[in-house]
């Protein structure tokens, strides 16, 4: 069994629950217990969750979701490839509307906060909304988008991209799961009309702002203490794979001058990718977490080592410079040392700023509730990303425990969860009557 | 089929014919004859050679080679666990013999040369006293060690080891081959009984001296253009596993200040390892081919990595404080990065020294014979390293084209091969005399 101390439980969520600060038209123990249910659809052995797309626990945790939309009164629609929508309307329906929401999948054996925080703050926003009968002048529409994680289909934000018009129907009979089953073919075993895809692209026009709330994922909110992350940006990853090729020799009878050693080449690299984010931007990092080293044997000089590179930033001309730095690096070093070396880049996604005004209203949103705020970047990719390519997107970061996530000790006490839900009840509140 | 030019054969051996220089009693084209009947045993798709101990082709060449031993008049004796001797009696038969010779096994998809040019080079050598009537004070034997690479059994220089007494009659039972077929079956398979191991034990005060010729397998001797290597000792190889503990984090939301990032550190790690080996002597090389990184992700940074470095000398006490300033430099990385790292030493040979004689017998022969010597230490292990705990002992290195070996590609010209030959020859007869 799990060691209830590290997984989630809503006994676990509740023990704080005298720790959360009353706001009007929040409920923390129905966030407790919505989260819960949610958490218990796809629970595994290890105390995680796997709710992949166009399964029956998907299905389930969408049904449940699209009930409690209905109790408050909001017009749901689900589109053809199970993006779940709930309306409500504003004093003037035919503004732009404000659309807020994440997802509910997840990824094997994740957490129980990433994806269905976000909607359930949404939800739980937009109810205290209508209990306190707050005036709004345009629409607010929560939103569940379908397969965020690309766990199954190895295709990450797909129904945010598909509502932006950036998934082809012939997409859809290429990508598979692990049993070969296609993505068209899940859908349509699930009731969807894949073939009605382009019904589901939503003019970004119709759409005023976007806001999500997602859990950190990361250390620097319970680090510094603070409440509430204000996104200033979706730092957009470059994966680029550097392979050094040198000459494969005996350890033993090599002398060191005579080396064309690949391993040493990359030990070097490697330092210098450490300390290039620093020079760029208070928002860069780079990483090396993956290597491949040929043979990889003791007793043998590498003649070569692929390393993997992980960069991203939010300002895409520091991002650029860096990358441009770094493989400069790497060529210096291999010219240096006698060896070449191949520069492949393999992920290439933009980052997205956070408009100002999207800033602002979280922030005023987070100041006016009495809590603390730190301007942070999102460093790992949201359906805000996606949306932040085409309509004012923002998001709210709540903290994660130890920075941990996409696993069973994914955490963020109710009090944390309950300071989001208000937060993005008062910047809905602001956002739909600009 | 093989690249005609890349791997062994008798044509592109006697390519090379006109280049051998002439020594009295030595025969290229015999050398360049016997040398590819043995390499045709075993003899891999890929232009390589598979000759594993205790299986046909093993037993077939040194059946081969105790024919020629036999054709040159010497007294042949297999002992009980397959080394195989061939004595030419001295004037003094009573006085300790000079020992030579090297293995005829093989690694998988290996060289022609390494070990079969040791043994050849011992029997033409003696051979070649025989027919210049070399007056011979002690007797000398001609020797076949068994099992020398270790690739069958993961039990390297077996043969030697027996012949010196340190293999136990248990450790046969042990030892199992890829097909669970224990290293004692495989013996009894073989008509040999392993029983009677402790008869294979030879005592040292029998044997005056040891030496082997066998290719360098590096490039010193190529690269400066050098005909004879007089190794001055063999490099004793240690072999230590550092692994580094940090955190696993997601490499876009952990700014670079938050990080206990493992693979950084093993970067820095890597560079001072390279950096170490000169300072201590000319001789000491270290070298990271193998590194195991977990999880190996692209966006994670790894919470844990393993680097292996391989060290070597042939002086002790310097490769001892390698070592320790290796160890310490760890620590210093982990601290500063507040990581944990734990040192664990896998493989701790002791280097064997040369003695003096030896080297002077073998460059005396050298530059008796107008051949240009390099003083080199060998960094592989020999039989030669095992015979050298107990006895006096020295090897020969010829050049290695390229540095290649354990490869198909593995070369040495025949004018090198005949130098060699003529080395062993010279350094025989003044050894022998003493």
């Amino acid at each position: 069994m799990w060691i209830l101390e590290k997984v989630f439980s809503k006994v676990r969520l509740l023990d704080d629950q005298e720790h959360c600060t009353s706001y009007e038209g929040i409920d923390p123990i129905e966030l407790a217990e919505k989260l819960s249910e949610i958490a218990d659809i796809g629970r595994t052995d290890q105390g995680g969750v796997s709710r992949f797309p166009y399964t029956e626990e998907e299905k389930e945790a969408k049904q449940r979701f699209k009930e409690w939309m209905e109790d408050i009164g909001l017009t749901v629609y689900e589109d053809a490839i199970g993006n779940l929508f709930g309306r409500l309307e504003g004093e003037h329906p035919e503004l732009p509307a404000v659309l807020t929401g994440s997802h509910l999948d997840s990824v094997p054996n994740g957490g129980a906060f990433d994806g269905p925080l976000g909607c359930l703050s949404s939800l739980l926003a937009v109810k205290a909304l209508i209990q306190t009968n707050s005036r709004l002048k345009r629409s607010v529409e929560v939103a569940v988008f379908v397969d965020e994680e690309g766990a199954r289909f190895n295709n990450s934000l797909f129904g945010s991209r598909t509502f932006m018009g950036e998934v082809k129907k012939e997409d859809l009979k290429r990508l598979k799961d692990q049993q070969g089953i296609s993505l068209y073919d899940a859908m349509v075993k699930n009731g969807f009309d894949p073939e009605k895809i382009s019904s589901a692209f939503r003019d970004p026009e119709e759409i005023y702002a976007f806001l999500e709330l997602h859990i950190e994922q990361g250390k620097r909110l319970e680090t510094k203490g603070k409440n509430i992350g204000v996104v200033n940006g979706i730092a957009g990853p470059v994966w680029t794979s550097y392979t050094f090729y040198g000459e494969t020799d005996h350890a033993g009878n090599t002398p060191m001058e005579y080396r064309k050693d690949t391993v040493a080449a990359a030990g070097e690299f490697i330092t210098v990718v450490e300390k290039l984010p620093g020079s760029y931007s208070e928002t860069a990092v780079a990483t090396v977490g993956k290597m491949n080293i040929f043979p990889n044997g003791t007793n043998v000089i590498a003649g070569k080592t692929e390393v993997m590179v992980d960069a991203r930033d939010i300002h895409i001309e520091a991002r650029e410079q860096m990358l441009q730095d770094m493989k400069r690096a790497a060529q210096d070093i291999a010219d240096r040392r006698g060896l070449e070396v191949k520069v492949r880049e393999e992920v290439n996604i933009p980052p997205v700023l956070v408009p100002d005004s999207i800033q602002d209203a979280v922030r005023s949103a987070a100041e006016k509730s009495g809590l603390s705020t730190l301007n942070i970047p999102s460093g790992a990719g949201h359906d805000a990303m996606i949306m932040g390519k085409y309509v004012p997107s923002g998001m709210i970061f709540v903290p994660s425990h130890r920075g941990k996530s996409h696993s069973p000790e994914e955490w963020t006490s109710l009090p944390d969860c309950v300071n989001g839900v208000q937060v993005m009840k008062e910047a809905l509140k602001q956002l739909a009557n600009q």
